[in-house]
Formats: C-alpha cells, structure tokens, sequence
C-alpha cells in the first residue's frame, strides 16, 4: 500500500492528493450548538451538515454533536462536542494553532464578532507575515479559540526583500 | 464602524465577507522551516509565502520563521517559529483543534505521512461525523499536531437520520 521508496521523501510522484484542510474545534459538551450558533452570528458561517451522537440523544434535551460542518467562505470548519466517550481524535484534539480568517474590512469584522459575544484582544494592528500582512484584529470567541482577522498583505514583497 | 443595530445578532444583511479559514500552526523554534519542509514531504504541501524574522536574520544561521504559508488543496495554513519575541498572536497560539485533510486514498496518504516522519496512531477505521463520515487514518506529525486523514464521507443521509 503505497509503500514505494519513492514514498521515502514524498516529495513527488505521488498519487495522493487532498482536497481541503478543515480545522476541527472542540468545545466542551454541551456547547458545540452554541459554537456553531455563534460561528454564523460572528463569522457568517453556513451549516453544511450535522452528525448528533447518536448514543445521546434518548438521554438528554439537547443532542450532543459528533461534528458539525461549517462553510467559511472557501473553507470548512468541524465543530465538535468533547465529551467523555467522544471519538479518541476529538478527546485529544489540542493542538497549538489560531485561525486566520481573511477579509478586506478588519473594522466591521471585529465588531461583527464582538456584537456576537467575542471578546477583542488588543487594537487593531499593521500585521507581520503570510497570514496577516495587512491589518490584523484579534479576537477570542467565547469557547477559547483564538481568530485572527486580517486584511490581505499588501506588502509581502517588501517584507520579504 | 459596523455597530448597526442589526451587528446585534450578526446573522444577516452583514456586509463583511471571508475569503477563506487559514489554520496558523506554531512550532517551537527554529522547528519552523523543518515543519515546512514536513508538510511538503508528508501531505504535498507546496509553499506559496514566507516571511523570515528581521531581527533574527544576523543573529543565527537559521533565519527564524515569522510565517510560511502553505497551500494544501484548496486550503492554506500557515507556520510559524514561537519565540520569546514573537507576535503577540503567535505567543498565545493554543487552542482545541485538529485539522482533517479529506483524501479519496486513506491508506496511502498515511503512508506518505509515515514515511515524511509523522506517526500513525490507531488503525484506519469507520468514521464517524461530517468531517470524517468515510475511512479515517489518524498521526501525529513531528510538531505535535494531530491530523485525521479521511475519506469523503459516504452515509451522513445515514447517520443524520
């Protein structure tokens, strides 16, 4: 099974191919509904699909989610209840990253997802790097992930020179 | 700036418009370049930007990663060195989190992924849930990061019912 040498470096040659990163948030259950509830109000996102768990839902009100699928402009995102029998991914689902999300209006974004119940870190900054080159706001939202909400780099070019 | 009444809720008539989620994935430094070179190898990521650290570049023979961004399928990540002084954005970069790459060949691409230096964890199995409803291999790559390797999935009518 595609244990080719050329599969040592895998720099080429290969038959793999990925159609999408999808970044999966993991919130403490119940929460996962109130996430995606506010990732449509804050960010704009689209439910695409919902799996609940399916042991769960006899035993309780709410449902909890194995995953949600959220659409952020060209991408997806999973939103997931961490639960005590949740899948093993789910349970160890800690990772060090924060989402950078590109638009070219970084003021009405922020208040957007500040009027949605995040919390704004620091002002509004001339960003350094790939992801926020331009203008760069930071929020936290309300279940402990960090988005960066950027404008897009003007300037690589100097930077990089 | 956009504190219409209507940024209240935030879930309609809203003119701020995301490109795109880009997952941000820092790694102690100066592991920066190396994980650069791991995504390429393991999931064919193909570097698109990369901004050194000014301050470092007479420093140290490795010029510190302020950010690289990678495009893998239609998606981009970004990775960055955590230094003592980095942004404050990449300072604070944890949160819960993992990223799906959806592939139509599991077995293979955690082959790759294997052979470039991540490590598989469990067997490939059944899925569960919108991100990972088909085949789901699981590693960890060389920085700490999980990844899920899955096929599209095939039964959320299924599921969902």
């Amino acid at each position: 099974m595609a244990q080719e040498a050329q599969a040592e470096n895998g720099s080429n040659a290969s038959p793999v191919v990925f159609a999408a990163v999808k970044p999966w948030l993991v919130v403490e259950a119940p929460k996962a509904n109130d996430a995606v509830q506010f990732y449509k109000a804050a960010f704009g996102a689209e439910e695409v699909n919902r799996v609940n768990h399916p042991k769960r839902k006899a035993e309780q009100e709410l449902p909890l989610v194995l995953s949600a699928e959220l659409k952020l402009g060209s991408s997806s995102i999973v939103v997931s209840d961490l639960t005590d029998d949740a899948p093993a991914p789910v349970k160890s689902a800690v990772s060090g990253s924060v989402f950078c999300l590109e638009t070219e209006d970084v003021e009405a974004a922020v208040s957007k997802a500040v009027a949605a119940g995040a919390v704004a870190e620091g002002e509004i900054s001339e960003g350094e790097g790939a992801c926020c080159g331009g203008r760069v706001g930071r929020v936290k939202d309300p279940y402990g992930n960090v988005w960066l909400i950027c404008s897009p780099s003007k300037k690589c070019a100097d930077v990089a020179a």
